[in-house]
């Protein structure tokens, strides 16, 4: 008789719809390729009465997620439900009760990895968390098996399908934020408290994961600066163009070998780079390492059926071990538990980049040579400028300009010294450069 | 004390001397992952006295491979010397000797899958081979283990560095097939003979085992239908880009559910295709299927170190399962070997594609009416025409057009009726357009 897999789903939410879709849709592939049964023994959710369309059987439906993890028939909970609580407490107690763990909740192990990872670790317990990062992409898979020997030192990712689709819209056409986030919120791509997405916190989320991994460092989510994209003006994206680059929310982190320059922000990436044709609501992630140069995935980042697809991968995983064996077959941080080793955080303003900045001043003779005088100062040297317009009734006009590689404090100092003067009519902004 | 797994390398080749390297350089990160060491027992070459650019304990090198095959201390077995003998018979006595077995040999899996896999599989043993297709891209695992539960029904591939690179320059530089061919081999991108990487044998090598694990099915590789690059000049290729398309050697493998398409040719993408703008020696590989709509694995395609590192994860893979006593835990061919089903090849004239066609016509009254009226009784639509420069010394002048979706048996049957015109001065040319 073929062998069963028990599972609980805690959750019925987009992501776990889209399970309970693909194991019923896919039983006869999954089976051909698992020699085993994927079945769902219960699932939790507060509202079971909402018809979301497929069939489940109303007996296996409960409002109280503690049955599912108290259930001693269950091998895996597959936690959807997402926040810190009650999905922190409900993943560790199901570890203390010997089930593995599948879960996309990024934030929960952003924050509190540390408290999971180890837990599931002691107990020979696997977490799989494949569809916290980037929805269908393989990222976590990867890192943790095909990268296995890399010295990975630089990762980059658009890694929120919602800020994605704005900026592409904004771009595509050249619309302003607030009308592209409108949109994304009318076509469902966009909740309707966007916070997380478009500030950010979401990308960190995610990228403070894939450090983890990566680096094999724990990683305190509050040192990652984090800027969102609410401040990126249709202007900016225009200039972008014109400079032949795109302008995209990147989650970023970079190794020397010392510390960790981690950090989330709109950047601008050549429209050459393997990611600046990444619309829309698709995400992706480059690595860089010391043996493979770069690697670049590029999938769905959202959506019922693609993350669910990462997470019955994951079930079929853990299914595997059980079918075969297998104890502790692949540390769940990727890095043996002891071999975790904290690594500094470094500083944004110690960071070097190309920078692109936009200043708002005054058409006098003269206002340049200021300016730049003011750059030249800092040891920040101008790559290229641009004078748009010309106004005469006394308000400001955009004065745009490339860097060369400069360093973040020398930057920031030069801009507050630029905003002092009197020509300058706006806040001056910049935007860091990737290449 | 940390346990060793103990592995044997037949060939010391470009990939070979890249694994050596990373087991050596990369000692240290492995085994914080892997909680385990990695020694490399013996090395086997013909040549064992070429400086490798790299430290080899002597005392462990052969030149008789056999010895590592029958060392009862190795326990997974690195064959890296390619071709089919003694590379097939060194692989199935290791699997008869109870080792795991890693391959990088594309043309072994490719001819002889059906004899290696199921005798691995009848030994509980596993055959690594993420080596094989795609250097560093991870496209084997992802198959196998991330996009398990998935109904895949399309794979497009770049697979061929070789082949990448001279179309890539042949349309950076305008310049001639064999000019950048002559480079390629200058440079060490090409083989002194090419003909596996610029007839397409290679990539169909490598498409054959991608359809074997995303399918389920062996492939017999004769019926494979194959087409290489030599034929496209770089008048093709500027008329591809004034089109908005680049022409790109690709492996193709579509599954309807009754039928494979898969084939090997030149192929003209659209530039936003996310396959576009992976040039030079880099490959990737583009999946669809019913759940995730489409992913995309870009990296490197070639080289000792990215290749290698693909190999070392095999090591690495292989190694867990040792350790965490795990016996076959994914089946080699990504299916059980008892739900391995043989799917039809699909006639390549029954496929249906958009096609680019050059003729090469007298810029005669009523040349375009009549090859337009004999596309048009096969019933091929003209999606867009372009006629190129004037000739009045009654050669032929170059006649271009795009069609619509179209059946391949019309388009080769217009084809020979249109060469048969006397208006006709050379054989027309076309190349099916992939979107």
């Amino acid at each position: 008789m073929m062998p069963k897999i028990k599972i609980g789903i805690i959750g019925l939410g987009t992501i776990g719809s889209g399970v309970v879709k693909i194991l019923e849709t896919n039983r006869d592939v999954i089976k051909k390729r698992l020699g085993a049964e994927i079945e769902v023994v219960k699932i939790a959710d507060l509202d079971i009465t909402t018809d979301r369309g497929m069939k489940v059987d109303q007996s296996i439906l409960t409002t109280n997620a503690l049955e599912l993890v108290n259930d001693s028939e269950i091998d895996i909970i597959v936690e959807l439900i997402g926040g810190y609580e009650p999905a922190r407490t409900l993943i560790l107690e199901s570890i203390n009760n010997g089930k593995h763990v599948i879960t996309a909740n990024k934030a929960l192990l952003a924050k509190h990895g540390d408290e999971v990872f180890p837990a599931a670790n002691h107990k020979q317990l696997s977490i799989g968390f494949e569809a916290s990062v980037g929805g269908a992409i393989p990222i976590i898979r990867s890192i943790k098996e095909s990268f296995v020997a890399n010295k990975i030192n630089n990762i980059e990712g658009i890694v929120n399908g919602t800020a994605n689709y704005i900026l592409s819209k904004m771009s595509d056409e050249h619309c302003s934020f607030d009308l592209a986030l409108q949109e994304a919120q009318e076509k469902g791509f966009a909740e309707a408290d966007p916070t997380f997405d478009i500030e950010g916190i979401d990308s960190a989320h995610k990228i403070a994961i894939l450090t983890r991994l990566a680096y094999g460092t724990p990683i305190n989510f509050d040192d990652i600066n984090i800027q969102g994209i609410s401040g990126i003006t249709s202007d900016d994206i225009e200039c972008a163009r014109e400079f032949g680059y795109r302008i995209k929310l990147l989650a970023i982190s970079k190794f020397n070998g010392e510390s960790v320059d981690i950090r989330v922000h709109p950047a601008m990436i050549p429209q050459s780079h393997p990611m600046a044709n990444v619309n829309g609501v698709f995400n992706a992630v480059r690595l860089c390492d010391d043996l493979m140069e770069e690697n670049v995935l590029v999938g769905h980042g959202a959506g019922s059926l693609p993350t669910g697809s990462a997470v019955v991968a994951d079930i079929v995983q853990i299914a595997r071990d059980i079918l075969s064996g297998s104890k502790n077959r692949v540390s769940s941080q990727s890095f043996q538990n002891n071999e975790m080793k904290s690594i500094p955080i470094m500083n944004i303003k110690e960071i070097h980049s190309e920078y692109f900045l936009r200043f708002s001043v005054l058409d006098n003779a003269g206002v340049l040579s200021r300016i730049s005088g003011i750059l030249g100062s800092y040891s920040i040297g101008i790559l290229s400028v641009i004078q748009k317009g010309r106004n005469h009734q006394g308000k400001g006009v955009p004065l745009i300009m490339m860097t060369h590689r400069s360093n973040e404090k020398d930057i920031q100092s030069a801009l507050r010294e630029i905003d002092g003067l009197d020509v300058t009519c706006e806040k001056s902004n910049f935007i860091r450069v990737e290449k």
